[in-house]
């Protein structure tokens, strides 16, 4: 089980590789919602996204020899670049495995912080075996993007910043693809939070942790037609147990809520977030309505996980 | 002629009306740059803009009498919005003149500030003859947007943050519309500076400083064809002496540059900047290029003029 300390140790370890990013509020966006609202903003982390925290913890466990060979792993999303900059950062050479489909724009974003691309055919199977074939052939350490302890650990660093400063938070909402985020937010809140409830945000298109919530056992997606691209993933081993223990519930919003959230904080707040992070907004949007009583005046914050947003395809 | 104490006088008075924004830095900007930039983001200001600053200090100046009667400005831009908000929140009422072809997300956000709203035919006479007739019928205090002291005295006040968290700047750039900013700007690094050159950026398409500076007369601009709506007006005779003494000089940019330098921001650094603000950036990589020996690692602040843009009609 994950330790309070290991996430103290966690935080000192990975301190000199990332931001500690800021807290955002608006008067505003606090009318709108009743409540008082603290935003994380990892749109301002180094790669644009929370992922660095993760991705920087699990390099720095490496042993020696293992950073000499580097490390490997699977995705077209904010932590091909997060590992690939966190591994420029520590001197280790990162292989990245993306589907031949990814926009130009994450290969070049990949390449610009040093990462090796390898494309492979676009499945799951496809990128599984490339990324089993470049660990056996180079000795590269596989790093998986959100079933990972050390991962889980990295990613949770960003609540335990926000709960330094806001210690009495009453709700945190994160959003949920693989699980990373949402599993450390949760233990961070375990450990370091008072009385605080944990919800998830998720689209109805990609709700795989709702479902797997209530029966009890890891579901896929049959379909994942949502604009959130970083949450079309789902749970795993590692990090759903900590979700089922820590976990109040996940919210379910649909793409028009998604979008609608995303304008207001692009627009009232000035910060660009991602349709991921507009997700975990939404949800508490959707919450504050229906528990108006409830949420009202509550301390609240949100994890704002990434601002990587492509220009040219804009909801908007 | 505007002392240092008067600088200092507005703050003190403006300081429970504004925010004292934050400072942002981007590592991969100063590399594209090679030189040391401090953005002051005023799009994260109260309203969305400095302009808040010169409205709240320009009616904290009036008399108890004259607050009575209210304000009465003409803008179709941010000035409309910040006179609004700094109006309530002193508790003062605000007239504005509009075009009447003003777009409706800027109406809506005046009448959420609490501005009256007064439409007009869309010619600079008509709004003046409105704005003149308002002050006669209600006794209303006329407040112009960029050419009065107390308006000019209290932009400045973003560049005295600025200068107090880096005292020493080499370089100052400042979006240039009606001359309040970098007026307002000028005077606060004469006094608070430290040998720093202040510049100005302004679009081909509405060069009226540029061609002012070189002429030594106010000119004006028979086009405005830029995405800078911000920056369309045209210099007044209370900031035009403050420029010619103070401001080094004036760098243009093309409306290819003003959207590139937009999309670096939004892109690299997550902020929401106004085409306007993009202007200033646009002249800071315009002056890097040209001057590259000269500027390598030197420290160099950019004024964020604001963050308010059209969602519905983006350049890219």
């Amino acid at each position: 089980m994950v330790t309070a300390n290991q996430l103290s140790v966690c935080h000192a370890r990975i301190k000199p590789y990332i931001h500690n990013t800021p807290v955002f509020t608006s008067r505003l966006v606090n009318k709108e919602l009743g409540a008082n609202l603290f935003f994380k903003c990892e749109n301002f982390q180094r790669a644009g996204a929370y992922k660095m925290r993760g991705a920087t913890n699990a390099i720095l466990q490496l042993s020696k020899d293992q950073k000499k060979n580097g490390v490997v792993t699977h995705s077209s999303g904010n932590f091909a670049q997060a590992l690939s900059l966190a591994a420029q950062s520590i001197g280790v050479v990162a292989h990245i495995v993306m589907p031949s489909t990814a926009p130009e724009v994450k290969k070049i974003g990949v390449r610009e912080y040093g990462g090796i691309i390898h494309e492979c055919t676009p499945t799951v199977e496809a990128r599984q075996a490339m990324a089993n074939n470049i660990a056996n052939e180079t000795g590269a350490t596989f790093i998986h993007p959100s079933n990972d302890e050390h991962v889980i650990i990295g990613q949770g660093t960003a609540a335990m910043e926000l709960l330094g400063e806001q210690p009495h938070l009453e709700y945190l909402f994160c959003p949920v693809g693989g699980g990373g985020l949402i599993a450390g937010s949760s233990l961070a809140v375990k450990y370091f939070g008072s009385k605080c409830r944990v919800l998830g945000g998720e689209p109805f298109e990609a709700d795989d942790a709702y479902r797997s919530l209530i029966s009890g056992k890891i579901e896929g997606n049959t379909s994942v037609n949502t604009i959130a691209d970083g949450l079309k993933t789902t749970l795993g081993d590692i990090n759903f147990p900590i979700i089922q223990n820590n976990v109040e519930g996940i919210i379910r919003v649909d793409e028009e809520e998604i979008v609608m959230a995303m304008q207001m904080i692009w627009e009232r707040m000035k910060l660009i977030i991602e349709p991921s992070s507009a997700v975990a907004v939404a949800a508490a949007i959707s919450y504050s309505k229906n528990n108006y009583k409830v949420f009202k005046n509550k301390k609240v914050g949100i994890i704002i996980s990434g601002g990587n947003v492509d220009l040219q395809k804009l909801p908007f």
